[in-house]
């Protein structure tokens, strides 16, 4: 009898505003199995200053948290986690600082995500455990930003993330805590005006079913329930009377609902104040409650990748059509840069699955930019590759596919490189070489066949080896290359021509 | 017997970078009849240090032709005259300086165009000479730039514009006039190293007729009639010939060929070298010379302007097309905005009819940045609206749509606001103002028209007057009015609201 492999176990992480989660689960067949649930209030939102920094109690909040985290994750790979990090990192202006001492206790990668990304991975969470058919609207009131979707199967079709959460709201509208109807009301007029520019769009798409994610909904369904509400279905009058029994209340800390814990007491009103103003804006009936989150959409596409293709695949072809990417340049250039990367060995701290993806794609988009003019394409290049909504990238890919396109030609200026947190210099360089060459290579969009190149790459300095002879009957691109030796040189990189 | 009107005369001058060229014509009945053509030599690309600082022996070259063009001008009025400025001046970072000096010699303003603009122009003024039927491929190597197009009919196909001219061929491969066969190898490499790019391009789209325009084209025209070539057509073969010829002399002042200037001598190597590359990157058979160039083009633009449809708002609707833009709000916001600007006084220094369509064009463009993404999308639209290539508007008027939809929304950092030569912020800031009021009062998306709503502008204090008793069924619309209030105050703006 042969041993059973064992199951593959993968975890995710969520740092949230308010809490930080990690649920761990085992790969079984074709499906996931939860097998363990872990949350910590850190209240990250609440330690920001006017500034955007945060400062060092919550990052201390953080890390302690991380560390706990740290234990259950002893021997796993770094494949199988996966640590997204939210709304209060993509505000804060030291992130930076946060990252690295975070790096330390959990060797593990941690991303940013936009906020458009996080809210398509909610939408993934609860359409995962909420599979019924029909259009759904999903809306998830975090400590710093409220996502709205609007997806069906497991795709969405409107997606936005609002700045506005339950701990800035708090924060803003109910100094220390105090109740009072002004406060609620200009609360819910403020998260009134942030919806405003989206809700005719989101009400002319339409849905069949409004379901709620996270704490903060939860909480209500919560007190809901305790105020005899079995179902637990939210309701525009059940969260009107629940306001009016909320008002009755100076202090949100004497704050005394059936079903309320004592740590959500600070923040209750708040979220009720911005679910209000969702449904009165949206429109909504009635929602219902959906145990599904960002952390379950980050451990299902965990899962999702290894079977099926990458939905980055599919959001770098988008774009390239959306462009007009002249897509046969494109692909000549995407095989020339992997045809050179597959003769280089990475540097440590990084595979080379990781990163020849990210080459591959930039390979595929690194035109982009011409849709909006020739001059400086590169540039136009790396700014829509910065900005655009990208689904499946983190903020830091995205930052990475961005300066390799930024760095695809003309002079070397390294300096103006923006620092990462992930992917270090050692580890963007030999990707910035390859797609140079493979773009200068292909500079006369030839459908000609490239003839056998090698290269070997030793630190700075890489050699390419040209065929023989060859140099003479393709004297344009002999100079080309004399030209990109010289933008190495002035980089302090050496290109070697043999 | 009645008098018969005076018929409009219109003027255009093209600051090039080699030489000034300014033309005059009358507008009689259907057609434009040329009257004066003036050119001066300059030589502005030559005095453009390794900063990209204009020197002030160039500087007062310009200004003195510039003074003496505007003896001719006197009486003129300022919409029918118009000053473009191209390569030399796009690429000064001093320009400015040039630009308010002259100012106060020649009292009408001068744009410095885009170089694709640029290419369009010349080959409107081509086309309108060489009314011949069929696809043209036209070339004009200036003295900083190099612009190819093809196109058919007036309609631009393929417009490229490359970094490369006589004057700074000259000046960076024959240094010191110093002629040699390995100067104009390497000249004319450089050059087809530039083209290689765009070459399978242009030679896919192909042409019917290739023709060339401009000084440097016209004196290799002129040398080959000399050579006895009486039909002035430029092949291959002849310019191989000439190439080989110009090699028996050691240096550009002692060339000796019929036709040739004593002014075009020092130039003339680098333009054969350049035109040579063109044809071989091209693999353009024979070329003939055409009268028209960008002032032509500058001229019969104008005189279009008159007659049919501004080619600037077939560009605003292509991009607003191009990029997804919800036209419904679009229109709504502009129709508003239209409505505030009209009860506006403008500042002095630029009439209404030189403002509103930037306004309108703003309104319709404000939000192509939501197709990167949601976030910040003012900063994007403002990104597109500056760098990409718009038919018919120059670098300052994209820069000045850029700034409208850039301060649309959100919080007026006017520091951040680029410093203009011909529009000033007092002209500006009315702009943004309605801009900003159209998208608030349209902030619902709303089907429904707006009521009536006067507006009072002195100064840097307006007022906004809403119907009675429309605040207290328009909640958030209030709440966004005070919203903006806040927004203005900042700014050291007032808005009231009554």
């Amino acid at each position: 009898m042969t041993e059973q492999p064992r199951p593959r176990e993968i975890a995710a992480i969520d740092m949230g505003s308010n809490s930080f989660h990690m649920v761990v689960a085992r790969i079984v067949g074709q499906s996931l199995q939860i097998i363990s649930r872990h949350k910590q209030r850190v209240h990250l939102a609440s330690g920001l200053d006017e500034h955007h920094n945060l400062d060092q109690a919550a990052i201390q909040r953080g890390l302690s948290c991380l560390a706990m985290f740290a234990e259950r994750l002893q021997g796993f790979e770094p494949e199988n986690v996966r640590i997204a990090a939210t709304y209060t990192l993509r505000q804060s202006q030291n992130a930076a600082v946060f990252l690295k001492r975070a790096e330390s206790i959990l060797p593990y990668p941690i991303e940013i995500i936009p906020g458009t990304e996080e809210a398509r991975l909610i939408f993934l969470g609860v359409a995962h455990t909420q599979p019924d058919a029909g259009k759904k609207l999903v809306v998830d009131i975090g400590g710093g930003s409220t996502e709205l979707v609007i997806g069906e199967g497991f795709n969405t079709k409107l997606a936005y993330s609002k700045h506005m959460g339950c701990v800035s709201y708090n924060k803003y509208f109910f100094p220390k805590g105090k109740i009072s109807s002004k406060n609620m009301a200009t609360a819910q007029l403020a998260a009134q005006q942030k919806l405003e520019s989206i809700a005719t769009k989101y009400r002319k798409k339409g849905w069949q079913m409004a379901i709620g994610s996270s704490g903060t909904i939860k909480a209500i369904k919560e007190v809901l329930i305790g105020r005899g509400h079995s179902d637990g279905v939210i309701t525009p009058k059940r969260l009107a009377l629940l306001t009016e029994d909320i008002l009755k209340f100076k202090q949100s800390d004497d704050l005394d609902f059936v079903g309320l814990s004592d740590d959500r007491k600070p923040v209750f009103a708040a979220g009720v104040a911005i679910l209000s103003a969702v449904f009165k804006s949206l429109d909504i009936d009635e929602m219902k409650f959906s145990d599904g989150a960002l952390r379950e959409g980050l451990l299902y596409e965990m899962e999702e990748r290894f079977r099926h293709s990458d939905i980055r695949s599919r959001t770098a072809t988008a774009m390239a059509e959306q462009y007009n990417v002249d897509i046969e340049q494109a692909q000549r250039v995407k095989q020339t840069a992997e045809m050179l990367y597959g003769q280089i060995e990475p540097q440590p701290g990084m595979t080379k699955a990781e990163l020849a993806p990210l080459l591959s794609w930039g390979a595929l988009l690194h035109e982009v930019g011409l849709s909006i003019s020739y001059p400086g394409f590169h540039r136009h290049s790396a700014y829509l590759l910065r900005y655009s909504t990208m689904p499946g990238f983190n903020l830091e890919q995205q930052t990475v596919l961005a300066t390799l396109v930024r760095y695809q030609r003309k002079s070397l200026k390294l300096e103006e490189m923006p620092e990462l947190s992930i992917y270090k210099r050692k580890h963007l360089y030999p990707l910035i070489r390859t797609l140079r060459l493979a773009v200068t290579l292909n500079g006369q969009r030839s459908d000609e066949p490239l003839p056998t190149i090698t290269v070997k790459a030793d630190k700075e300095e890489w050699q390419v080896n040209l065929p023989e002879g060859w140099e003479e009957s393709n004297r344009l691109l002999a100079a080309d290359l004399l030209q990109e030796q010289a933008y190495w040189r002035k980089a302090g990189w050496e290109l070697k021509l043999e």
